[in-house]
């Protein structure tokens, strides 16, 4: 299966998208999800700002999907995929800050594969899932631990895990990768913090597809984050935390104080 | 405070808001929440077809956010509140079909007053928050009650309130309203379920639209559905489900077989 690096970017004040190769982005017309059109425009990637690698996305998360991570939450591995929605506003890009809450007390990094949504998806089965997928890209599923488990506590999940900032994605989408062997990769100021691989997932990316289809209709550019493997850990003003999926490349983000 | 009935609505394929008046609506010049401005063309109520008042919007909603609902559901009035999103793919407007999914088993209706977000809020404060609302709509946030429990158990909340068509919203949205005070009905076949004042809310809109916003920037568009006052039950196939705000309208819905 060939694949292909797509990148967001912004050049001049106009969003892009553009196909990557040996340093140069090759412009597409329109959205990839609607096929890869080139425009026959170039340009360097040094010289662009690169973008989350989808505008607004509808974002659904997983809780628990790694045992190794259940257990240092302690928690029971879930019987059904522990499922949530991060508000599209809590999305950033490669390098973009992650902004710490004036009242926040205990906010976590978690590394995560997450899944590009290509393909309009309802009632779709574990064998077809994959087939609607687009590619893949690095997420980083910031949670507030307090406000998380708080929510919890009364059977829900949203403010833990939707602050604006806390769903850093990028620095772009590869496609053609196989999503039950990835490697993920988390750093804190260069000291690697999770070490973990998606077969390792609770339920797999096929799985996830068919069953979130199986209620809703998915659609070109959802987003799936798929789950932390474990050691999770707090974060600081002034860390800077790197998601990396080897086969995908490094998400970096800083992390600042609230100006409020 | 003046009252506009804000539309959306499909003529000869083509969407549009209007604003209506004498059963006649004036076209707006592109979306609302950037400013009324009327094209000067018009049509007649009677020869459109109602849309969801916003298209694909973000929906936040509320669980436990009446203490007589709290009560016949047997758990305590929660402490924050307990929030959730509903994907954008669950909306469908006046008259459309709630599809009742073949795999469902306790499936139920849940009227509610729905606040449509006008202005951009972040950090707001409750004394402010009204003046970023745009107006109110009625809403139904259909839940599987099976589902629901399953996946607050596990802390989460999603698939049981996100299905396809789990979202009515409509007719159309109020300004100018007092979110303070407003009766809730809802009637199933005719029969009334649900008789509740938005008086009793546990937490007010002001305090949602500033609670949500400490943690996440709120859009034009966004909606809130603030919870469901006591009465909920169960829908059939067959059954025709109003939600009805007096100084809002009737948002009707018949329910359907899924054909799957």
């Amino acid at each position: 299966m060939s694949s292909l690096t797509v990148v967001r970017y912004e050049r001049e004040g106009q969003a892009h998208y553009g196909v990557l190769a040996d340093g140069v982005l090759e412009r597409l017309v329109g959205s990839p999800f609607e096929g890869i059109v080139k425009s026959g425009e170039r340009d360097r990637l040094d010289a662009v700002r690169l973008l989350p690698p989808v505008a607004q996305p509808r974002i659904f998360g997983l809780g628990y999907n790694y045992r190794a991570h259940s257990q240092e939450s302690q928690k029971a591995v879930p019987e059904i995929p522990v499922v949530f929605m991060k508000p599209s506003t809590c999305v950033v890009g490669h390098e973009d800050a992650i902004v710490y809450p004036s009242h926040g007390e205990n906010i976590h990094f978690e590394g995560e594969l997450t899944v590009v949504m290509g393909k309009t998806a309802r009632h779709v089965t574990e064998a077809d899932a994959l087939g609607h997928v687009f590619g893949y890209t690095c997420g980083n599923d910031i949670s507030d631990r307090v406000l998380q488990r708080r929510e919890s506590s009364f059977g829900c999940l949203l403010a833990g895990k939707g602050y604006d900032t806390f769903g850093p994605i990028g620095p772009w989408i590869v496609t053609g990768l196989d999503p039950a062997d990835q490697r993920i990769i988390t750093r804190v100021n260069g000291t690697v913090r999770q070490d973990g691989n998606s077969r390792d997932l609770v339920f797999s990316v096929p799985f996830l597809v068919a069953y979130l289809s199986k209620y809703m209709t998915l659609l070109p550019g959802d987003l799936i984050m798929t789950g932390t493997p474990a050691g999770v850990g707090p974060i600081s003003v002034d860390d800077v935390i790197e998601v990396e999926i080897p086969a995908i490349g490094v998400l970096r983000n800083p992390v600042v104080a609230e100006a409020h």
